[in-house]
């Protein structure tokens, strides 16, 4: 391997198990989320529904719900001074509250303001809509037929891309082995703990602040202010605890701020919007449902020749973050490999459901799945061990992926794949019910009520934004004279852990106790427009900012401790909360002395970093070039036990190996494998949103089956370190890639043990309990 | 003169007359002051004082309290986990709740926490204290007796320095006029419109944010961690709408910001301390009484050739600011001329008396009443018209002040004397009584009651902190993608309008209007400690500090705007809202879209800008140096008409003329020099602090005579702009220098009209009518 290491320092506070710096406050119940935040005066709002998928919105008629005692206001389409839109990329498609036409159930009529949630909620019950109407646009089908209705004035196409490498007719025609199949996934839910809320206080100074409950504070700010018709500066979002997000909290704690902020700001008194599960599945957006068609073709040694694919996703009303989700799940088509041909379309389509838009992964579980498949099915077919199949083809530094960028350190798919066959062990006891046991095997036990199998799956995830967009994010470091330290950054902590791996990074580079740290919420006022928390890219790109402030306060301590230490400032040392001679640690003054002498004798000690990803260079027609600043790699080896008469799976065994760079906090490390493996599963095994006519028939957790903490995996996180220059002492994120890895893992444990390729997830019980009774 | 223009562009908003930028919601009382903050669970306390002035405390019981319905806690100081000490300067001598020893009435021994303020208060009155009294120290000679009980361990002298330039003696060895006279200034109230006012609010997150009516907010951070026991970065100050100031709100501010932080943590929910009136008065710091001795030599053609001065301040119980109040006073008793030698030494003493820091002219209204009365009497000692002996020793570039200290350019003082001269017009008619009319006076019209006078006074006040400490401000701007900027600045508002000098700063700086500039109120968090806001330095060091970080946006803005307009970003010009080529303004483009061009394209649209005076070269021994990095020069003069029979005085008018260096807001400035020059009149005409045995006798303002607006005084402000490198754009700063200016031409022109030299300040009516009674 040719990667070098990135940083080769003893390292006191990254790497070490470090227990969350919030996780006091939130297992006491100090912590506030939006919705426990209480201001004099507050008033609650509602938003009064369509209820029907489409139609042409003839009225909204307020008067009964301002009859009923408790209800203050009622906001129409026409009191949002602004333009009454909001999304993510231009021409934002969403309106705050429909005027004209409705276009999924979930779509805001009008919202109503009332002294308490109840009577909010009372009042928008109470509001009466006139709607005709229209045959609701439900399949991807039915949106692409050329005479279908237009969703949208542009088309219904929200975003279409096609990715070129090579020459893939010359590819196949000279490939020996090619597979096909067709592969689906399904609407999924966030599901996070905390649903949707925001409080908007006018603060009389011309200013609203705006705590929320929220992924990407920046995106609320500028729809707020712009629908509030405000300077931005006059907008302050400030982000309260937010009991999970994964993507979900981003679109609608945009549109519910804004919302809040209007009220606020026209009633002259803080408004809470906070939404019930109810509402929070079905007026926010999902995971969007997928159909992929693939091809690989390869040579009879396994070596991948060709790919391609149709991506298609069912994006529903609006477009929210379809175009980075359709070119995500575009870029990663082709897996962890060498593949010298590649060709890929993506294309999302507006249909009368709700919107989708980013969840953790981001399109690439879905195409992970697909193409994990695929492999086994080649694997299959040329008769090799599946982990020999990807081990063959595995990137290596060097070598280009299916963008043609060029990675030459850090590129660990390979470790990753040798980890999980050093810990892989045994299969799971039993034979395979088409196949009989395998080579080597050993015999079932448990007679023929239970089926055994194992499945791997390799995967990679682009870290950061990179050429999708702009990967900016301003980090703060402060510290007082007392020799502590305040620390802002641009990117959310929604549950995942970064304040703790901020914390971590400031606290290495000042060389002081992680006690010492203060990781603030995210605040719009405190730092650099960040742009919004997603890509697995907060320890990449946000620590390296932390890194960089830290270091330029430390650089100021150094100064002042060379002054007092009579060296240069080369020459001290930041450790143990001392600043000492590098050449003779017994010579040391406590860090408090030095910060004090060095505020008193000028040296600043504070700085805001900007840190930017590097330039990439690529190009946005043929999607060839450099698109990420890192890749995180992964394999996934699942062993499973499924029940034949219940079609009930049981995972023995969950191996989750990642090339994760550098582990800052392995503890944090863990819980974000497993929780993103968790989602991955449920993907691929629990949950489903079950529409009808365009209405959410499941839209509660009776319903939609979350998984709970019975069924919590047996993960084993295996850490791969393949040092990146891309972040903070050579780390890369980890936040999305579990969940493609447990999923495709999962499908692929499935086919193994029952015999039978299953295209769409989720892979139920029912799903599976009905193929086995058909094979009988 | 030698001084050269520091800006010579054309400036679009610094210049311009600008309404507050925070008027309207002040006017229209959207403004919340901290008193008005509202928190669920909100408590409120208050302190037990000790009545008397001096005493052993036995003992401090709460019980009696803790009985009364509504009392919800008491603390003492037991109850304290830091250190309970406060102050600014090591050794902090003042406890937040006394333990041991009373040394002052007003001193706080326990805080009463109610469920509101009159239960608090009731709690507090209900707290039993036993002190045995000692006799109170009452008069700087009793304590500067050998013999006398040590207030303080380290014995009754607060602190005392030294100035010497030249030979002194060999300086009145060649004089030929000598003249000597000892005067005396009393205490004075802030009396600002808004009693001292904080909430404590704990966080849910291990944070404390304290909302204050304060003057700087990082003194409060570093005090209420230290009693806290926290880190520091877990404290933020906010500082809230602040109505007034004047020095005043910073030891008390930080008193109460730790009490109630302290209360509020122990207890878990948000706590007020809101102080009435007369704990306002008795129980916060005030101006410093003093009684100066002084001799000044001169020639007989006027040149000053020696002077020489003895300051003894009586700085109450505890030191607070009297460090730098006495350096202060001590720095500018030479007054704005070149005087080769100089001697003074400057003490301020310990008594058991309400404490004194802090307030708007910091000591030099005190040594300027006395230096320029001391130029009158030598004016009249050798026959010279007062002004002309000002102007023939006027200081000017390339001269040395008191402290050695040469400026080639902004030694306006000789062109404020001009203008003063040229505005001046004929004197007050009426003779003066002890000399008959002078020559070419217009003889008196209205008989024998009233007598007319003119005084005048020059004046220097050095702006910043200099060599005193350090000086340091951070700020920050923050431009949103609509082109709208936030800027935070460390230094507070308290009214005298700064953050419309930072608006207008930072909207010259970008081009833009100044409705699109948002300066945010101080929060710790957001910027570099800036230290106390003080010194009228904030708009030559925070102007420069908003000014630096203005000017990097604005540097990001002009290189995205030269990608657009293809040219070199030197050849874009900010003005007007847009980018345009400084050879064609016709070729433009709106700043919006350059912003959002700019951050998509990762210029950083934020900097945290640190401002640093330059370093001085200043010897703390002998107090020669570089001690400020610029002085703001004034002449005052007045016109009064005195009543012999009632010895009250009409200002008949009043020319202020200031060297600002640049005018920055006409209307600001205007407002500045009015407010100013009221409290300087009212130093030298109505307000005292009246004590009987360590009680002050007047807390309120029935009995304490603060100006109405009948006293208005018809202060015309007269301009003198000699630009400065220290500030921005030229401009020096002018918030404290006109007190003293007010307060030395209105004894002056009393002494004028009256023939009688009056040497204490106030001269009240009373003093006159007994005075002329006794002349009669």
């Amino acid at each position: 391997m040719s990667a070098q290491p990135v940083n080769t320092g003893e390292l006191a506070v990254v790497g070490a198990r470090v227990r969350k710096v919030d996780g006091r406050e939130l297992v006491t119940g100090q912590a506030r989320f939006a919705a426990d935040l209480r201001f004099p005066g507050l008033l609650y709002a509602s938003a009064r529904r369509a209820g029907v998928p489409a139609g042409k919105l003839v009225e909204v008629d307020p008067s009964p719900a301002l009859r009923l005692p408790g209800v203050v206001a009622v906001l129409l389409a026409r009191d949002i001074p602004g333009p009454n839109l909001i999304g993510i990329l231009p021409p934002f498609d969403q309106p705050l509250l429909a005027a004209g036409e409705v276009r999924y159930e979930g779509e805001s009529l009008a919202l109503a303001v009332g002294v308490s949630r109840e009577e909010a909620r009372r009042g928008a019950a109470a509001v009466r809509a006139r709607i005709e109407p229209w045959e609701p646009i439900l399949t991807v089908e039915q949106a692409l037929d050329p005479a279908a209705r237009r969703i949208h004035p542009g088309g219904n196409v929200t975003y279409s891309k096609k990715l070129v490498k090579g020459d893939v007719a010359q590819g196949f025609a000279g490939a020996q082995v090619v597979v096909e199949n067709t592969y689906q996934t399904s609407f999924q839910e966030h599901a996070y703990l905390e649903p949707e809320a925001v409080v908007a206080v006018p603060g009389g100074d011309g200013r609203i602040t705006v705590y929320a409950s929220c992924q990407s504070p920046f995106h609320l700010r500028g729809h707020i202010a712009a629908n509030l018709g405000l300077p931005a500066s006059r907008v302050r979002v400030v982000q309260a605890y937010t009991g999970g997000s994964f993507g979900g909290k981003d679109d609608v704690a945009t549109e519910i701020g804004a919302l809040a902020a209007i009220a606020a700001v026209r009633l002259g008194v803080p408004v809470m919007i906070a939404h019930e599960r109810e509402e929070s599945i079905i007026g926010s957006n999902l995971r969007h449902a997928a159909r992929i068609r693939y091809r690989t073709g390869a040579l009879r040694d396994g070596t991948l020749v060709a790919g391609e694919a149709e991506i298609l996703l069912d994006g529903g009303a609006y477009a929210s973050e379809s175009p980075f989700v359709t070119m995500k799940a575009m870029i990663h088509a082709a897996g962890p490999y060498r593949v010298p041909n590649v060709r890929v379309e993506s294309t999302t389509v507006y249909t009368n459901k709700t919107y989708c838009g980013a969840f953790r992964g981001f399109g690439v579980p879905q195409v992970t799945f697909a193409s994990e498949s695929q492999m086994d099915e080649l694997a299959a077919a040329l008769g090799l061990d599946p982990l020999e199949l990807r081990r063959r083809n595995a990137l290596r530094p060097g070598e280009g992926t299916a963008t043609g960028q060029v990675f030459t350190q850090s590129v660990g798919i390979g470790r990753t794949i040798e980890r999980v066959a050093e810990k892989a062990g045994p299969r799971p006891m039993g034979p395979k019910p088409a196949e009989g046991p395998p080579a080597g095997a050993q015999p079932a036990t448990d007679g023929g009520r239970y089926l055994y199998g194992r499945g791997v799956a390799c995967l990679l995830q682009g870290i950061s934004n990179g050429a999708e967009g702009i990967d900016v994010v301003g980090a703060s470091v402060q510290m007082a004279q007392d020799g502590s330290a305040l620390v802002g950054v641009g990117l959310t902590d929604m549950g995942q852990g970064s304040r703790t791996v901020f914390a971590q990074v400031a606290a290495e580079a000042l060389g002081v106790d992680i006690t010492r740290i203060t990781v603030r919420q995210v605040d719009t006022d405190a730092v650099h427009d960040s742009g919004p928390t997603v890509a697995s890219r907060s320890t990449t790109v946000g620590g390296t900012a932390v890194l960089k402030a830290a270091r330029e306060v430390a650089g100021s301590l150094r100064s002042m401790a060379g002054l007092m230490l009579k060296c240069p400032p080369e020459a001290v040392r930041l450790a143990e909360g001392f600043a000492m001679l590098e050449a003779d640690p017994q010579a040391r003054i406590p860090l408090a002395e030095v910060a004090t002498a060095a505020y008193w004798s000028g040296f600043p000690l504070m700085h805001l970093a900007f840190s930017r990803a590097p330039d990439a260079r690529f190009d946005h027609e043929t999607h060839q070039g450099d698109i990420y600043i890192a890749y995180n790699f992964g394999t996934h080896l699942m062993d499973v036990r499924v029940d034949r008469w219940t079609g009930k799976v049981k995972v023995l065994r969950h191996l989750a190996a990642h090339d994760v760079g550098r582990v800052v906090n392995p503890l944090g490390l863990e819980g974000q494998v497993e929780g993103g493996s968790l989602i991955g599963f449920a993907l691929a095994h629990l949950e489903r949103i079950d529409t009808e006519g365009g209405h959410i028939r499941n839209a509660n957790f009776a319903d939609y089956a979350v998984p709970s903490i019975l069924d919590r995996l047996p993960t084993e996180t295996l850490v791969v370190e393949e040092p990146s220059p891309a972040g903070p002492f050579g780390a890369k994120g980890v936040g999305e890639p579990p969940v493609a890895g447990a999923a495709a893992a999962f499908a692929n444990a499935v086919a193994d043990a029952t015999g039978l390729r299953f295209t769409r997830l989720p892979i139920t019980r029912a799903d599976i309990a009905a193929a086995l009774a058909k094979e009988v």
